[in-house]
């Protein structure tokens, strides 16, 4: 159970929806990745609703895939999340908003200074996802001829850390005193030079920015692996998890939060918030007729390599309208073959449904009525499977408005989502303490 | 004469004003560098009286200098220009957007994507002013021991420029076609893969965003060296000169707009405009004072500094409160020398007038009333000393609302300003053709 018995809900957001075929639906906005009007619409709506953040899902490259599928694709184009969010903070007033950006190849000056940035202009609801980028496809738009190696990019990211948190404290809160009688604008005394030096960064500093509203914009990461945990145990806020079913859950869930006691930390000092797509009807029937109708939109060809990964054999000869075959033990994990198999069991899917559904959107989701979703959320709640979730929407704006108008009213009924936010920056929607800065201690 | 036979302006900003006594002013919004509803109500002023663009200014380190004058410096802090200015966007719908970003301590991917998208959000505004910083404690935020030097600097700057424009040609305009009947977001024959390998940078591409709505956004420059102005020359489309005389303007215009015709292009490919520090009012006498006063909120003992460069010897052993001594040769540039003389002999400025005048703002000022700085910009324009100037405002509001309300009209009525705009982007501001697509021309 979060800290607060209640849920906190993020919304995952791209600018036209995670879900590959949803950009095609009839009343999708299928040219939101450069229209700001929609997407100042849509985070409007998430506020008024209460939503604890908006988060921009971000990649360093046209992201790598078969052309059929490339040339489907709405995730090869958007705006870059600075400039996005740094616009969005102009038109809300207490959603949260959490930015994507890499360790692996970008620099902590520039992370620090832009996310205190966004913190000041936004009045403190700067997030920063962490990422250690694994897409090889970026590292040869930086310079790379290879992607640095797992454990290399989790030891710079960890490094990275304390550098852009230690330039988060290069001043004192009391440091601008702005005195036009003395002639002080700032005391230097209460200014820190940080002077780092270490395995993979060296940074003089100070940082040309005065200290975020929140001390710290809210820390995010979604790592899952063995680094990726426990990076996320020592220093994340708000966990992205990826678990796909409620045992998935609890067992992700115990994990990273007995890490973090762990590592000296308070269970109530992480939020684990899985990612979840919701997709609304009157009837479970209709809303999984709904999800149906967005999955035949998904191209079958590039659907087939989803499939194909999932299963850990080729599906490209499989009858694509009769049911999925049996399926020999392979090198991929089992749980993951196995789930994938008896999803098709389970639901009849035959094998085109089945790579839609995969290649549409594969991970955690509710697909119900208002009734149904609100359980399946309270029960993930209840069984400390997670603290809420990072709600990802069918298609813009309906899937979004759905959840909005139907899901939330049910979950305030119950009072297990706020009605209003208790405070205005994410830490206090979160219900996270403003750190001390470590350079000046109260 | 510039192409239109008129001016064209942008505004210098720094949140509180560029001037070092500037935040003591009475009336001076001290706290702006991080209210950000006192630069929306700067932005939209500009924007009524029609400038061209809001240009800010950066740095990538808190500025060294002597701890007296640090403590007093307004420079320390402030927002950072991408996310400034991407939230001007949301609140101006006309006036450019044009942010510093340097070619030594950034990457050209994360560069080519920012302005791509500030351009995209701002329909069209956006402009790049490519610096190479010179500044050595940027270098120490960035990872490295030294500064690189001057013509290494100059030489990755200009391969930067053509990995940057490359990666801004990656989509043909009609490549987004969004056929949701067909299933096609887009055509990636219509798509260019860059796979730049050169002598300091490797990029592959493509970029991850559609082309700018303005094909590129504006390029600026502010170099004034050798390898600067030829930069310039071959990429610029605003030149930001630092000329202090109309005759230094008028050398630095013929020489600049020369090399860029030697380069194969047009003289009016590029629009130099000059710094300028205007202080407006009734009588000259009148403004002459309030520049005074405003000199007079500089400090001393930092702005000896100052004075001791411009003359090339240490000034700390003067009287205060005399006049300047006779000053012997030196190795510093004898113009520069001559010329702070002989502003002290024509003002009758004391040692400590001449300091604080120098440590306040240095460079080209029209101080008078606004037929007198009418008059001194409309001579710069006829006799081809600049096509318009980057105004800076002593303080702000005051300095900048005299400006706007006094000195614009007094320009319109002459008929060398425009009165309303003539297009939506900034390219249509300063009259500059849409770059073709070198991978896809027409």
């Amino acid at each position: 159970m979060s800290a607060d018995g209640k849920l906190h809900l993020g919304a995952f957001m791209r600018p036209v929806s995670l879900h590959t075929g949803s950009w095609r639906h009839e009343a999708a906005w299928a040219d939101a990745n450069f229209n700001f009007d929609r997407l100042s619409y849509l985070a409007k709506r998430l506020e008024a609703a209460k939503f604890d953040a908006f988060f921009m899902a971000d990649h360093l490259a046209v992201l790598n895939m078969p052309i059929e599928a490339l040339r489907r694709s709405q995730t090869v184009t958007s705006f870059e999340p600075f400039t996005l969010l740094s616009a969005l903070s102009v038109v809300t007033d207490r959603i949260g908003l959490v930015a994507t950006a890499s360790t692996t190849f970008d620099e902590p000056y520039h992370i620090a200074r832009r996310f205190a940035s966004l913190d000041h202009l936004s009045r403190g609801r700067a997030g920063w996802n962490i990422v250690t980028t694994s897409n090889p496809d970026a590292a040869l738009n930086f310079g790379r001829t290879e992607q640095p190696d797992h454990a290399e990019r989790y030891a710079r990211a960890r490094e990275f850390y304390d550098v852009v948190t230690g330039l988060w404290d290069s001043f004192a809160d009391d440091a601008f005193a702005r005195d036009a009688a003395s002639g002080q604008f700032f005391d230097p005394e209460r200014m820190h030079v940080l002077n780092h030096k270490g395995e993979y960064l060296s940074v003089r500093g100070p940082l040309n920015i005065a200290r975020p509203v929140q001390g710290w914009p809210v820390i995010v990461q979604a790592g899952a692996s063995e680094p990726g945990r426990q990076l996320a145990a020592e220093t994340a806020e708000v966990v992205f998890a990826a678990t796909p079913t409620l045992a998935a859950g609890k067992a992700f869930y115990a994990d990273v939060k007995g890490r973090a006691v762990a590592a000296g930390r308070s269970r109530d000092d992480i939020a684990i918030l899985p990612g979840a797509f919701v997709v609304v009807g009157d009837t479970v029937d209709e809303a999984r007729a709904k999800r149906a109708h967005l999955d035949s939109l998904v191209h079958y060809e590039s659907a087939l390599a989803s499939l194909s990964v999932a299963l850990g054999v080729d599906a490209s000869g499989f009858d694509p309208d009769g049911p999925l075959p049996e399926i020999p033990e392979t090198n991929q994990s089992k749980s993951s073959r196995e789930r994938v198999i008896a999803l098709a069991r389970n639901e009849g899917l035959t094998v085109r449904q089945l790579a839609q559904r995969l290649g549409g959107y594969a991970g955690l989701a509710f697909v119900g009525t208002p009734g149904t979703i609100a359980n399946d959320m309270q029960q993930w709640l209840e069984e400390e499977g997670s603290d809420g979730f990072n709600v990802t929407f069918p298609w813009q704006p309906g899937g979004l408005d759905a959840f909005v108008d139907r899901v939330v009213p049910e979950l305030q009924r119950r009072g297990i989502f706020r009605r209003e936010y208790e405070g205005t920056t994410l830490r206090d929607h979160l219900g996270l303490r403003r750190p001390e800065n470590r350079f000046f201690p109260e």
